[in-house]
This record gives structure tokens, C-alpha cells and sequence, in this order.
């Protein structure tokens, strides 16, 4: 037995405490490859998964760069690779329709029923993973999963060309939407309360708007609210026009009190948008088109991960990776 | 000075009470006709006006067939017409679009700052009207309004042909959406409590279902809520699959409290929808595709309107006519 396979070290969330431990590591299910993690990046969701959201216990842990140790498929091993974070069943109408993000019996790589990436070694389906180039560093290859979720907005949403677009918030995901759309040719108007994060995105061609008080009323006839607020997602209600959308990229946690009759007589479209395409990401990191790597604030070996966590918890902070 | 001029019955509502008072007649403003009630219909937004909604005071009704008494468009005079109820300024970027109804200086017929069609006489811009054809009754025609809202919903979704189409509720607005939808060729499944409402919409093939429990989880691609209720929106999200869609087709007063993140972790895109074109609705009156006479519940002289209202209120009621 080859030494990687005697034990390994393992992130453990548990009652809000975040732990790292010793634990043997996973077996390989058939069609699974086995990683071992080179780069992790601390999402919001794992913070949230910390306080308790979806009940969670175990190993999170979804946005890595890892190097396949051992694969079904040969020419696998040894590869740097990304990967998809819901494992489908790849038989029902979602999977067929290449939408196994929303497969109904999916599980969810450090998220639901699956231990995740803050981990030395994890398995993870080889149909899900995706080769990373051979000169794309693993600490920008790291931001294809979050990058992915930004884009998706674009696979859900029809926005003829050059059109403005607010974009309010300023955290990591509300950067990396707004330098997306940017590069596809959006005129991008990006709100947010931190001048040094809104110059990350300045330095792109955004405009940055530095927001003390209210936002503009009825300005833009698409919207993005990345805030993760349920002041933001009024607020962002309130910056559309009239037969307007506006995009629901930030998870609010539990319930929140929306004024409905302002949506209806505005005859606002709200679309709710999660996880994208890797297809769509790897190349605009790839090819320099998104700066991902502008926004690492810190990085803390996987030992340190309690620490981590606590540097991602600060308020303000950017990106945090974890190295194996 | 013609006898109609001299003073006329209009509704009142004041802090919660319908009354009936005579008043001196409106002027009529240039641009606009001076109409003489035929009949007119109690809405739910009237009974939410009673209630206190928009903080109104003053005489509502927006649902109406009128004579043309004077116009400067001299055709118009001794017409039937039906109105669109948004008094657009005509001249911004709305207006010039056709979309009159979403001008931000507009007043609303009976609901915002121009007294509305429940009074002998009341006036609206001659470019709102639409001349009602000969042979259409106007205890039909009435219904121009509502069922124009009701066919908004394709002037602003693409719903593929055939496709199958859940309607929750089975109000007057719901009614109307289920027969509107089937009328264009869609598989309608209605869902409400009421057995004797639910004939209605089969009558005209509409697949009913009688609910007294949960209705199905993510059955459907695309919904309507026309249920009025806070519950009704969420068991409506719950119906969509993922990446579906969800027409909110009624307005519920205030905010209520929805759980953003099942809509963002399936995707889900929430449509509001509210008025929409005569052009639409009353073609599918005049040739009979909609039997709109089926929900007339009771009819009223508007000198009773206080009782017209009341029986408006009672639970289950469908369509209440004032006729003058």
C-alpha cells in the first residue's frame, strides 16, 4: 500500500467549530478518481456551512486544484484537474440534458452527502473533473468553480450586447460577476461599500460606485445582487426598471421579507442562479481574460485551516486558499 | 347644460367604508372623453382599496364598459368603449415603447390620483379607449381588463407551445389564466379549493384539481401563482422544477417572507406580471374563445354599491357587476 494511503489530514466542521484531523483516507468508488488536494479555495457557503447551514458535519470543501492519483482512465493520473461539484446520477432527464448541476438525487462535493476537497485525499467522479492546462498555475485554476458560477448567469439570462448592467456587492463573487460581464462586452456598474475591492474590478474597465446611502432608483434594466443581504436584495429590487431582471446570485440564509407587490406592478423578472459551466471559466482564466489571482488575500497550509477560516470570517476579506 | 351634467352617483371609499354620494360631474380635461357608466366590475384590488391599500380615498373601479358622451374625436361619441386604466404621459421612453402602463408619471383609473369608473361619469384620455363591437354584449366586454392581465403573462414569457401549465388558485385572476393559457394551445392543470369555480375553467378543458393538502413538488417548468395568500407563493415555488419558471400574477398586500434560497439553488425565475393589452383580450371575448359570462355572480345598481361590495367580499365570490 502505497504511503498516501495510511492516513491523511482532513478539515472537520462540527457544531460551528472547524477542526483539522486525522482520518483514513477515502477508497475510490468505481468511476470516482482519487485526488490528492494541491489548492482549495474558502468559499462563503463554507462559512455558512460552519454556522450550521443544510445541517452540515463532516469535510467541506468545493472550489480545488488536486492532481489525480489514481483513475479508471489511465491517461487521468498524474493530470492537475478542477472539478464539477454535484455528482448526478447521469441517467435521469437533468443529466441527459447536461444540467446535473439540478439532478435530483445529486450529492454535493463537501456540501451534501459527499466528503469535500479541504482534505489531503477525495474522490470525485472522473466525468466531473476537467484538466487544467499545463501553464495555468493552480492558484488561478482554483477560481474556475467560482468563475462558473458567475458566468452562469449569462447562460441563464439573454442581455443583448453592450447593455448596462448593475452589479451590487462587492464580495468575492459580486467581483468576479462583474469582471465576467465585463469581458463580455456588458457595460458594468458595480456597487459596494470597500474602495479597495471595487478597485480590483476598476482596474478592469468596471465602473465602481462607492455606496454610502441608497442606490439608484429604477436605473438599469438588468441587475445582479451579490450582496448576500436581504437589505441588498431590496435594495437591488429597487435599482431595476420596470419589465426588468435581476439576478439572485448571493444565497440569503433562511427566510426573507420581500415586498411582492413592487415586483408585480414593475413586472420585475427575478432569476434565482447557483452553480456554471467549467467549459465556460477554464478559458477566461487560461487566457488572462479575468485577473482571479487579484483577489487571494491570504493562504494557510490545510494544518492551518482553523486559522483560515477565521481570516475568511473577517469582514472584507477576499479569497483564502488552502495549500496541501 | 345637458341634465347628465349636473350632478351624478359616485362611490366613495373612506377608511374602509363604501359609500354612495352625489357629486357634481367630472370637467373633462382636453384629450380626454367624458363616459357614461354602462357597467362595471368589482376587482380585488378595489377590495384591497377598501382595505386601505395605496392609502386610498376616493372613488375606485377600473374594470368598465362606458358610452362615449363627449370626445374631441367626434367618431367616439355614442361608442361603447373598454379603457386601458394607466393615464400615461404619452411623450417618455415607456410611451413611446407601447408600454404606457409602466410610465413613471402615469395615474391609474380608480387607484392612483384619477377618480375611477364605479361614479355616473368619469373621463379618461380618448387614446386609452377601445370601441366595443356592436354585437358584444358589455356584461362581456367588461372583461377586457381582467383578461388582458391575464394574457400578459405571454407578452412577457416564452412558453413553448403544448407545454404543460400549472395555474394555482382558482379566483377570478386564476380563472382567467387557466381559460387564457388553454385558449393559446397550452396543457392547463389548475389547482384550487372551490369545486363549483374549478367547473368553470373544465368546462372549457382546463385539467382542474381539487387541493386540500400539498400539491405536487417540482411538477411543472412553468407556474402561475394567482392565489392572493403568502402560502399560495410558496407552495407555487415548490410546483416549479428546477430552472423553471414562476409567474406571480397576483399581488399579495405587504411583504411576506420567502426563502430566497430553494429559488437560487434551483434556479427558479420569478416573473411579476400585472395589466396588460386590450388588443389581446378582446378578440378572444368577441369570439367567444373565452366564456367570461360564466363568472358573473351578481349584479348591482351602483346606487347599491355598498352591497355589491360586501358580496364581493364574502369568501369565494367570483365577479360582482355594478350596472348604471
Amino acid at each position: 500500500m502505497k504511503p498516501y494511503y495510511k492516513c491523511m489530514l482532513a478539515v472537520h466542521l462540527e457544531n460551528g467549530t472547524v477542526a483539522v484531523r486525522r482520518i483514513d483516507p477515502p477508497r475510490r468508488p468505481p468511476g470516482h478518481a482519487l485526488l490528492r488536494l494541491i489548492v482549495a479555495g474558502i468559499c462563503n457557503t463554507d462559512l455558512e456551512l460552519q454556522r450550521g447551514y443544510y445541517g452540515f458535519r463532516g469535510t467541506p470543501g468545493h472550489e480545488f486544484v488536486a492532481e489525480v492519483v489514481e483513475a479508471g482512465d489511465r491517461s487521468l493520473v498524474g493530470k492537475r484537474v478542477v472539478g464539477e461539484i454535484n455528482l448526478a446520477c447521469g441517467h435521469c432527464d437533468w443529466c441527459c440534458k447536461g444540467l446535473g448541476r439540478h439532478c435530483p438525487s445529486r450529492s454535493v462535493l463537501g456540501i451534501v452527502s459527499h466528503p469535500g476537497a479541504f482534505s489531503e485525499y477525495f474522490t470525485l467522479p472522473e466525468s466531473n473533473l476537467h484538466v487544467v492546462p499545463d501553464d495555468l498555475p493552480s492558484e488561478r485554476a482554483v477560481f474556475a468553480k467560482p468563475l462558473a458560477a458567475a458566468c452562469e448567469i449569462l447562460d441563464q439570462v439573454t442581455i443583448p450586447w453592450g447593455e448596462q448592467i448593475a452589479v451590487l456587492g462587492d464580495g468575492k463573487l459580486g467581483l468576479l460577476v462583474a469582471m465576467a460581464l465585463d469581458a463580455y462586452g456588458y457595460r458594468v456598474h458595480q456597487f459596494g461599500h470597500h474602495p479597495d475591492k471595487l478597485a480590483i474590478a476598476a482596474a478592469r474597465g468596471v465602473h465602481t460606485h462607492l455606496t454610502g446611502g441608497p442606490v439608484p432608483v429604477a436605473a438599469f434594466d438588468f441587475a445582479v445582487d451579490a450582496t448576500g443581504s436581504a437589505d441588498g436584495l431590496r435594495a437591488a429590487a429597487e435599482l431595476v426598471r420596470p419589465r426588468g431582471t435581476l439576478v439572485l446570485k448571493s444565497t440569503v440564509h433562511g427566510a426573507v421579507a420581500v415586498d411582492t407587490a413592487p415586483l408585480i406592478v414593475n413586472e420585475i423578472t427575478l432569476v434565482g442562479s447557483r452553480c456554471g459551466r467549467f467549459e465556460v471559466s477554464l478559458p477566461l482564466i487560461e487566457h488572462r481574460i479575468i485577473p482571479v489571482e487579484t483577489m487571494i488575500q491570504a493562504r494557510f497550509p490545510l494544518s492551518e485551516a482553523p486559522l483560515a477560516f477565521a481570516r475568511a470570517a473577517e469582514r472584507g476579506t477576499l479569497k483564502v486558499l488552502l495549500e496541501a
